[in-house]
């Protein structure tokens, strides 16, 4: 046999050996005897958020060549395969979580509860995206119509992501909601956590690099420029110097606020309505409604 | 039967008239009685713009195993597909702005006009692209041949987006070209409005975070670093307080400039020929032929 | 025939002579008679990075449905798989750049050592992973397991394909290393050049726009959040005036660093061990052990 | 370049030139001067009976996972895809029979009209499946239950095929009919021609090499097994010597008559009703109803 | 609009409603009350033999590429792929039936007996497969090498198609089976019923349209061609006038016999070792071992 | 863990190490130290016969909305795909002969030359077919249009499939050119050897079961029906009692015969031309020009 003769020198097998003792290693450390139950799959969700979408917007985002005749069908299938496949996923979350933390949990069911309080805010999540897209059809010089918005905008794709992780996340689907969130990120470099609240009408224009936090409070007809960051300002830890998790400590951001490109905005502070926050700004502490904070000028 | 009877909750009967009543809600809100006709389709776009690249580089980015022999007919063949699928998809812009418009319009016959005159320009893309490719490999010293830039800079892939998208958008079709645009910005991070005019030997380096408004104009042989942005400083209203759409609001940078990360340039300004605008410079006024702006220094 | 009428106008022959001498004018420029090799193939080795991925951690981003009885037999053909993949792609690189060299070499053979070297260094990789999820996991309190931050963050991302990438770029594949840089920058927004050396429990949070440079070296327990550059400040050219490639020209980041939001840190300068950067820093100069360095305020 | 010397003489060039000149000498001698219109799709059309006999039978072949909730969302969607991708190849047909003939005629509203009537016996196609189904289970020693036949039976894929294309030849489509037809032939080796007349409760078992004409009526609860053909006997010829096509050529096989494998039925004859044809029977004369007929046994 | 007005037409929300009338009619006439389980997925199972076939013989059926170091591994991952997708398909048949008959079973439980016993068996299919293959290429004088008679030879698809159903038949899992059964039937014109019991060194030679039966039993070394029926004469009816299921009712085929193209076998009969069939011979009597039968002539 | 805990029972590792002897014992048996040579790829085939099949008649066959402009380039650019991929597939049926005969050879070389001459005798094939169309055309009154018979009929696959296997086979690749036939034979049930040799305007209706031999040779202008054999009557051993291989042994048809559905014909005979077959003939002796067999009648 002429064929890679240089095969032999890969050693599979004791690679294998290797990493399966690595592996061992690993839960062992963690305290783990077996396997942990599977996780979540980004794929599948990637899925069931285009179905959804598709769903939600089934003119524009579903099918080509769907008729009038039709397209209450398309809607009622495709909502039915996204519910089924989220509730597969979500189970996969709550097995998971119930495994680390020793419980028995009837999972099936709970995903169930979860998927149906789920599936019953989608016409909510409709509403607020007509909202967001008049928004950004209003913000931007550069938009000729609202569809342009929906098909164009990646602010768009973030804030969709988000409405739906966002509702995961307070159903109690942090990971599903997590990882939803990050199909968004990847896809348009907006890093919005799925714990964050946003009201109506939300607009980020371009986008790439803007963060928000876990704990931030986001109100009515905010609009973001690219590279915007509602952070926070410190890590508390407890007496063994572990992380506290979860305790607020992004900013919150009042109804009508403009926000420029590049402003960082650190801590659990309070940007009053009206406000608008210039370009490159850096930001710990409150500012009074109606405030206009710019950055001091670069020599020239 | 005992599968899914959760599902029995989901109710998905009464949310498909739910988005139902949303969707027309939304049409009349719009003062449409009908569906609007399909728009342009990304996936299909995407497509698109890989097979113009292939037919532009057909031995770095066509199909593996070409021939010389082969050559020719790969590059024959691909056009007449790319150029065939973008009439198709001019024809939907065309027909959606025409229906939004109460127009009637020869949708076919004017994109296949668009389609000769976009065509017809494909070697001067490749002529720029050429430039700008080797723009990338003398002024990277991490770059080591021209090919490898191709291949791998997302610099390239940003100006080859937006080459092809700015003779679409000068042709009337500006949703495709920002469909295209945002194609790129999504792979890339780099948002370049297909607006823009940009002359040869162009390179943005790293490039996430760049932004480059819809009439910002540039010269030839400038460098760009990652998150510079070249925005609008404000936008007018009219009287009515509406956003005044179109009018020149972004950049004008000349040849020969380069600009480092983080810079900030926003406003009708110029940016004098052979100038250096230092990192995180923030920028709203011209400067002349040769500057060198730099940000003030931070402490320590 | 009614059909696309329209067609005549595109005029397919004509672009392809157009094409055709384009093409070979840009040969004749870079002093080549021949079509070059073909390159290494982006689309190729992404899928070999998920197939080492899934190597590496099998449980977590393998196939579903893993059994104990099964799973080292995934690893086992799935690196089989990946490494003869990876051979191939190595071996177009090595015959590239012999052609553009003049110089004959056993390119198989070559690659199977290259291929079996890298293989050698797999275990090592998963042992510097498992530190980097470790770290991520500690660093974020909104982390709530190590299992999400493997699927969620694309830190673990960006850090994952450079641990791949850095032993191919010190094998001599620096093509094949930044492709698969690319690969992460593109879907994360982290842009590490392979040449980067990084030591153990790296963490990444958000990391949009992040960017290191080719000859950093980020020492051990180091954490950066998004957008911050490890940069050059300026390029040395040589009498000729062309750029000097490969010297070392960016920072050097000691152990314990931080390294916070928009921080630029440009040069071959030294950040101390144990040193924090605060958000939007513009650095260039060394600082010592245990510096804390922040941004002057801005004015409100 | 050593890639492919040997391909320089594969003469790629003259080839295509030979291969023009050919066609262009065979639309001549069809005194075409213009490339005919596209043909029907046969990958297409196996997708739309694969939609059409998954709407017919969702639960047995429809997709995995469908909830009582969920099926007739399936079904409507299902059949409104299957419905409009079939009038487009209806669509096809009829331009180029039209363009054949020299004929004018509005396609797609022909081809509208045949959809509506070809939809609205869907449901009687399913009350005659029912009774195939049924009559396959009864007739089967080794049949275990209606549903194994469903899934299971080749004779069931034939009628299945047949039941729909008869409906689109009897409606003037005998192209997309025959397309059909042979998808079937294909995958059973079950050769039913379109204009077959079949009745309820029609079950061939085994069947390969069963051949039915064109003219074929066959009437309720008939049992066929393999290679049985029901073919013509001879052909007529016009007075210039071609053939007539659409006469009366094929047997008659009333109610209740079973025919064995191998038996050859030819000509316009008549199998009276409750007759039995034994295996590989010649037959080329009527029989009265409840006839025996048997093959001359072969010498041992 | 003016999309599809003949859509109209279609009444799909009629047809969705007369379908559901008739699958509940169809389901209330067999005495369900609920929807049936699901069956198992021809597909599915389409694909698992494909990857036993592979597994069993990797070098020649497995994929590409396969290195001496890496076929152990192959056949591992790929067995337990097969192994565990077969495990779910049998589930599902376990499932459906014990609905049927209104049992409770632990499927899960029963189908992992079933696939264990099945995967031990694996071993003696790759023994008698090779004496097929080794049959095949000594009967036939166009065969060239062992290897062109596994790639080409429909006869060898059919046996190992019918191989593995036998074990899952005999298993209890006669669904499966014949699925399995009737993947190799559409495949290659050979209908073998999984019941059927067969020797080593079998060969069917061109194979279209062989018939062998539920209740054949065949010894070593048998030889057939095309067209051959081993079927059943009669079947016997209970007193109700039913089928009476299951009695042994097809030919027992003694070792060392050959039957030669188009003869029919029926009954339950014995054809004695060594003897030969003639083509086109019509037999429904036992006839002692070495027997030479024939047809009588045709007239000339 | 308690996912599949049975799957412990399935001893996946034992069952590797069985297959792998059994795997070695094959190979000692036939006297090979080492894994032979891969074979050529029935999938690879495939697509290479839709390619050229698409290259001969692009626009019936090739891919929708080719333009009068663009047919050239499509047919040259498949053309040279197939033929690219015909070579690789030829190299590895020369390089399988050469190792099993212990010779060297150029098999790149080699191949490189078949496909030369396989491609200089497309335009030849390309004229046969014509005439088989037409043939087909004018033999069957339910045909329509040469169209017709060229999408749909299950004859018109087989000789396509035919005429190029047929070319190969006499190149020297008899194992690529059976792998052909094999695929025309699996999908219409129609066996022909690409070692027959077969004139202009042949037609076979219906087809399932048709076999023509390796030695056959078939005149112009023959039609054959449904299951015709075109067999050898006994096959010659030598001395030893091996199958003498190669030896011209199947039946020789003149022009202008037609053989009727189920006649048999076997041995080196010859059918005179003009003559016709009836069905289920059974006939072992020549017959003189312009003979009319038919068979004894059945009883009744």
């Amino acid at each position: 046999m002429t064929q890679k003769p240089y095969a032999a020198h890969w050693d599979i097998q004791d690679l294998v050996i290797q990493l399966r003792q690595l592996r061992e290693q690993s839960l062992a450390q963690r305290q783990r005897l077996h396997q942990p139950p599977k996780l979540p799959s980004r794929k599948q969700l990637s899925q069931i958020i285009d179905q959804l979408a598709a769903a939600l917007f089934p003119n524009r985002l579903g099918v080509p060549g769907l008729t009038d005749e039709g397209v209450d069908y398309f809607v009622g299938h495709t909502l039915e395969t996204a519910l089924s496949h989220l509730h597969k996923q979500l189970a996969l979350e709550l097995n998971f979580v119930a495994e680390e933390q020793g419980r028995q949990l009837d999972a099936n069911g709970e995903a169930s509860v979860m998927v149906a309080s789920f599936a019953a805010r989608l016409p909510e999540v409709r509403i607020l995206l007509d909202t967001d897209i008049q928004a950004a059809y209003e913000g931007d010089p550069a938009a000729r119509s609202p569809d342009e918005v929906l098909v164009c905008y990646p602010g768009i794709v973030a804030i969709l992501h988000h409405r739906l992780a966002h509702i995961l996340y307070q159903a109690g689907a942090p990971l599903v909601a997590r990882m939803i969130a990050e199909i968004a990120h990847s896809s348009t470099g907006i890093d919005i956590h799925p714990g964050a609240s946003i009201g109506e009408s939300f607009f980020i224009d371009h986008g790439t690099g803007v963060v928000i936090g876990e704990t931030a409070i986001i109100g009515r007809n905010v609009r973001l420029y690219q590279a915007v960051t509602l952070g926070a300002k410190r890590f508390d830890k407890d007496d063994n110097g572990m992380l506290v998790k979860g305790n607020a400590r992004h900013p919150i951001v009042e109804d009508n606020v403009v926000i420029y490109a590049g402003a960082t905005i650190l801590g659990r502070i309070v940007i009053g309505q009206g406000s608008t926050i210039g370009g490159n700004v850096w930001l710990t502490h409150s500012v009074p409604a109606n405030s206009h904070i710019s950055q001091a000028q670069s020599s020239g």
